[in-house]
């Protein structure tokens, strides 16, 4: 077994690449290393792809990934070599207060991945990251696989808008975005019971997807034509519930102006110039929640059953398969939207 | 039985005065008129005696109120003359989608009272607003009445906050604010059983009523001595839930300053140039929830119980007391912090 491996770094705006580097070793006692078994590209891996925001180059990246445990730290507890394992994109401690509290993603002892896209990965403080899954990739189909990989961050994250928005049993529920976590998004909003799911789209294949994955309508309009449309629908009052899967002031705003008073707007698109009306949103009664998603602590807590179960089938966001030696072509087709999320199988 | 009334008006920054005024008469098939029986001096009243927003000169005042029905419309069902009643500040339709979801204070076809220092007040859509209150105000103590009062407004405010903040069992709540609002809010923290409540209090008196109502600290600190302080003692992670009870910026950034990483903050103090950091929230998974109270909500789901079970007993912020000719005084006290809240009695 040699010590290299073949890795994803970024080169410069709009160039990856595929290197030899060394295989990730055990750092501390409750390291783990994983094998890969399938990465994947995240929309917000766009923003330095499109040099929009800063980025090491010949830095490695990507932070969604399943894999077979290979090395394990003498203080590990809760996995061994050759079990199956997802891998949440944040890490975390999974004791203290924070993770405790299910706010795993923010657990001020942890981070987050970027080394994903690669043949192995180092995972720090291993007992409060991974999610098992039983048995082993071999016991599981693709498209199994695929959607195991989507609660490693987008169907986690689409999941947190919805909790967030607390969106409950009859709402009608409005998912601002179209991309892998907004579709996921709508999955969630009809785990949680919303009866009416109106998806913000103008993306036939997208938009197909939200129907097949719950969206009751479809709205393409943007901006004043939005809210409109959707006061429209809802006789005036607005939606019970916003999941913002965007981050955008555009959309930020769009989802204020169509909640219904009173609702709250569950938001996990990482924002960019955003600001929030203190003083619009406190008359209307108008919640903010969100941030990055507990992805250890939905996935432990259902996520990962109805995966299993084949109560949910995220995985049908990733519209392109690639192996790690196409990562540049994986990262264009998202760039392009040929695809609506780019996997990377190893 | 005369048809002019006692009724506080507003004459200029720091001065007010009491007229004879027509009495209210009955002017939809929904209204009802109640002859007043205890009003009160709110803090918010302060903004314009102060004269930091603007007011109608010569107009009436006052937002909170319990009295007796004396007149009932042809279209009203659910009280009628005699009936013993909490007028919550907002009044509201009680049937459209945004009162149902439990949100009267902002129903799009409601408002709020601006008349309620005056021995008559003409109640509009009264089935959706009024707080029914078994037998007559004889059957009750002084105490009981001015506990009664505060469902009109502040407890059912600062129970909002605590709701809003989504205090736990065994949470450590944070109450912005010494006010009336934030005292009641120390009570609905305890209700929704905080274990460790911590007041942020720099007045004795408020300080010792803070105690009274179940507060299990005091912090005199504010700003970064304040936020230092309760990460201290909260073993560096910061407190489970804030109640913000004030509406400054100074405020509002202490509040996220304090806040455990995935807490929600339960603001109910009217905003004044706050602005929300969107990025910063969003990255320690802090929410945002609240805004004007719904009183009605809270007054019919456990609220008026537990005032009349004596469990709560908020009515103790009351620390002044004047007829309605003495308006001025009650006014000056608030403004001058000699009482905490003013109590008029007719």
């Amino acid at each position: 077994m040699t010590d290299m491996m073949k890795a994803a770094v970024f080169e410069a705006p709009g160039r990856m690449a595929v290197k030899e580097l060394p295989k990730p070793q055990l750092e501390q006692d409750d390291d783990i290393v994983i094998r890969v078994v399938r990465a994947c590209v995240c929309g917000s891996d766009l923003w330095f792809f499109r040099g929009l925001t800063p980025q090491t180059v010949g830095g490695q990246t990507g932070h969604e990934s399943i894999g077979v445990v290979e090395q394990v730290g003498s203080a590990v507890e809760s996995v061994q070599p050759g079990d199956f394992v997802v891998v949440p994109f944040p890490f975390s401690c999974g004791k203290c207060p924070v993770c405790k509290a299910g706010f795993e993603s923010v657990c001020p002892h942890g981070g987050y991945f970027s080394a994903c896209q690669a043949e192995y990965l180092r995972v720090p403080e291993a007992d409060g990251t991974v999610v098992k899954v039983p048995g082993s990739p071999s016991d599981y189909t693709d498209e199994q696989l695929a959607s195991l990989l989507t609660i490693s961050d987008v169907m986690s994250t689409g999941y947190h808008a919805a909790v967030s928005a607390e969106v409950k049993p009859g709402d009608t529920a409005v998912v601002m975005g179209d991309g892998a976590v907004g579709l996921c998004g709508v999955i969630a909003a009809k785990m949680l019971g919303a009866s009416r799911i109106i998806a913000m789209s103008r993306h036939e294949d997208r938009a197909a997807l939200a129907r097949e994955f719950g969206a009751t309508d479809i709205v393409p309009e943007r901006d004043q034509a939005a809210i409109d449309k959707v006061l429209e629908m809802t006789g005036g009052y607005g939606a019970d519930a916003v999941l913002e899967c965007v981050g955008s002031k555009q959309s930020f705003d769009t989802a204020i102006g169509l909640a219904r008073r009173g609702a709250v707007i569950g938001r996990v698109g990482l924002p960019h110039d955003v600001e929030i009306s203190a003083t619009g949103t406190f008359y209307a009664n108008i919640g903010i929640k969100g941030g990055p998603a507990p992805v250890r602590h939905y996935d432990l807590n259902g996520l990962l059953d109805a995966v299993l179960n084949g109560d949910i089938n995220p995985g049908r966001v990733f519209t392109g398969e690639y192996d790690i030696d196409h990562i540049q072509d994986a990262y264009e087709a998202m760039d392009q939207r040929k695809v609506i999320k780019a996997l990377i199988r190893f």
